[in-house]
């Protein structure tokens, strides 16, 4: 039975990346190593929009968001954090394990956070330092407004540092690091970039390199002044992820012969899609206000686990989606389209989750997420 | 012109090992990947010889290492630190990051430490907690007494805290983890276990764990404890590293199909072979008493540099092997005889090796080498 991989990362991998994956190992301390990374730094500049520093690291993208927290602040700092989900917990346990107090802002899980919220939160305290959000939330399936938040620190609070964790956005859809004025932004291989996990990015500005002058928490592996030198000479301060990397070019290369534009119009256009595919079935989005077109996180129907839907596609049809992540578990379910994911996967995989439900005893017109689907094809 | 690659680490790959990473990627919260990885943390604890728990990072060895040290000290500990090469300096650099006061036991590069001078450290000191040390020091050549200092712990100072590095000595000899009484041993793929960097591993005793009930140093992504409760399940705490976890599958079948008692064995003939290659050709070792089996270091001759060595092998022969590291730099080369390598590969090398030396103008007997070589292999 062919496969289908339609879960927010890993996601598929191309052809060229699986061949670049498969080639003879190079050395990492060759000038033709050198000579690879610093072509990709440039191209990972070019689609994160940033003159900013860019950095890669051997670990998933997780450990890039520890070394956002441990190379700008010190222990007793305050951050305000953004929690709509699993992965804004994520920064709220990093705040904590290193004595970062955390100021949380939460929001319910499926909602994105508003602009007003940010500013109402950092004008009650005037000793917030830094600001840790998610572009995309892939637990539940939320865009939040980065950009808009962006702009109004750049105007309103300009001393506050910016830390957004693009790892389900950078790819998706277009992120402005240097417009939107981000300082530390981090993003990961396996999800838009088509690549396995194990290798991770982070941008870091000029005003984020003045927060790590002071920041004092102990950081090793995570260096990210250590690795910026290094990088600076084709280096990594540690062994890096060299087939990764070499994967990464390949994975880069598409980015710039396909172009972003046109990658992110189609991941609209299968966001789209499966939004109104989901709708179609007569069933409910979970983030309706503002999803994100990483991947549509879709309310399992009354009296159906949604952990069932997830086993019958991938017991019975092949076809690897997402649950929902802790308090979500069960509750809904998560179709991804980024990525190595075209129109074929999308319908393959509605006509699978039309039979799935169907076998659950769930009733629907039959053909209707395929329908709708096709008009926003 | 065929590329060779006999630095120590990243170390030539398998085909098996090329096809595996060039698989279509699984989903790691997927029955299929926890099996994966019950099977490979199996198979990691026979090739590390303990019952003790195993755990896989997606990182490089690095990573593991430095979560050696934050899992299980608390800042103003007493750590006795072996430094004898780069690699020991970094448990050095470790220690200070974390605040754990290192008891420093410097050893001329190229030497090994002894048990006695372990032993008469810890005596000194009654307040020391842990020991950390390489078993095979990769910038200098040398092969520490691990076992020995290890059965001496177990009988003198139950109580310290044994960590190794075995980087590059897992699969390069037997290293016998708990017989010798390491309390965690650190390992790293891209060396003999064939596979690119990017994946670590760590092995982590009862005792350990006591150490680690008590331990407030800050991490995160290298959190052992949260590690080794998902690996329980067949998960790992952040996205791991899946073409890495399923390339590792087709690498420790290669050990289980040739066994590891083969491949220490040859390890152990193309090490004699190159060591008594360059005496052959009138040089001199790096590390004449206790060399490792994983690289074999060699003094440049008088006038010449051995960065010139490393780069005309590296121009004129596409082979690569490694110049000295730090302090050793242009002083000595190192030629790696771990992983995926074999007489031909080592053949090659002493052949271009003795070229580049004559056109450095260096005098020896032509074919010295091949002909030592010969006798050993």
């Amino acid at each position: 039975m062919k496969r289908y991989l339609l879960a927010p990362g890993p996601t598929p991998l191309p052809p060229e990346v699986c061949e670049a994956l498969a080639k003879p190992i190079i050395h990492h301390r060759a000038p033709v190593f050198a000579e690879l990374l610093k072509g990709v730094v440039v191209d990972l500049k070019w689609l994160m929009r940033t003159e900013n520093t860019v950095i890669t690291l051997a670990s998933s993208a997780t450990g890039a968001m520890e070394g956002a927290v441990s190379n700008f602040l010190n222990a007793g700092d305050k951050a305000l954090v953004v929690i709509g989900g699993k992965f804004g917990e994520r920064w709220l346990e990093l705040c904590r394990i290193y004595g970062v107090t955390p100021v949380e802002l939460n929001v319910t899980w499926g909602e994105a956070v508003t602009v007003e919220q940010v500013r109402d939160a950092l004008k009650k305290d005037a000793t917030i330092k830094a600001l840790y959000i998610q572009a995309s939330e892939t637990s539940t399936g939320v865009a939040h407004p980065v950009k808009e938040i962006g702009l109004m620190l750049k105007s309103e609070f300009p001393n506050i540092l910016y830390v957004v964790d693009s790892v389900t956005a950078l790819g998706v859809f277009d992120v402005r690091t240097d417009d939107w004025g981000i300082d530390v932004n981090v993003g990961g291989s396996q999800k838009a970039l088509m690549l396995p996990p194990g290798l991770a990015f982070a941008s870091i500005s000029n005003k984020a390199w003045e927060f790590n002058k002071t920041s004092k928490l102990p950081r090793y592996y995570f260096d990210f002044k250590k690795e910026a030198k290094s990088h600076g000479e084709g280096q990594t301060a540690y062994t890096p992820a060299v087939s990764m990397t070499v994967a990464l070019r390949a994975a880069l290369d598409i980015f710039k012969r396909e172009t972003p534009e046109k990658i992110y119009a189609r991941n609209d256009r299968l966001a789209r899609a499966t939004r109104a595919a989901a709708l179609a079935l007569g069933m409910e989005l979970f983030a309706p206000a503002s999803p994100t077109n990483a991947c549509t996180a879709i309310k399992a129907p009354a009296g159906i686990d949604g952990q069932d839907i997830v086993k019958k596609l991938r017991n019975e049809y092949a076809t690897t989606i997402a649950g929902g992540q802790s308090q979500l578990k069960g509750k809904i379910f998560r179709i991804s389209h980024m990525g190595y994911i075209d129109d074929g996967d999308i319908l393959h995989t509605l006509l699978a989750l039309e039979k799935v439900l169907e076998s659950l005893g769930y009733k629907f017109e039959k053909g209707a997420s395929l329908k709708v689907a096709a008009k926003e094809m």
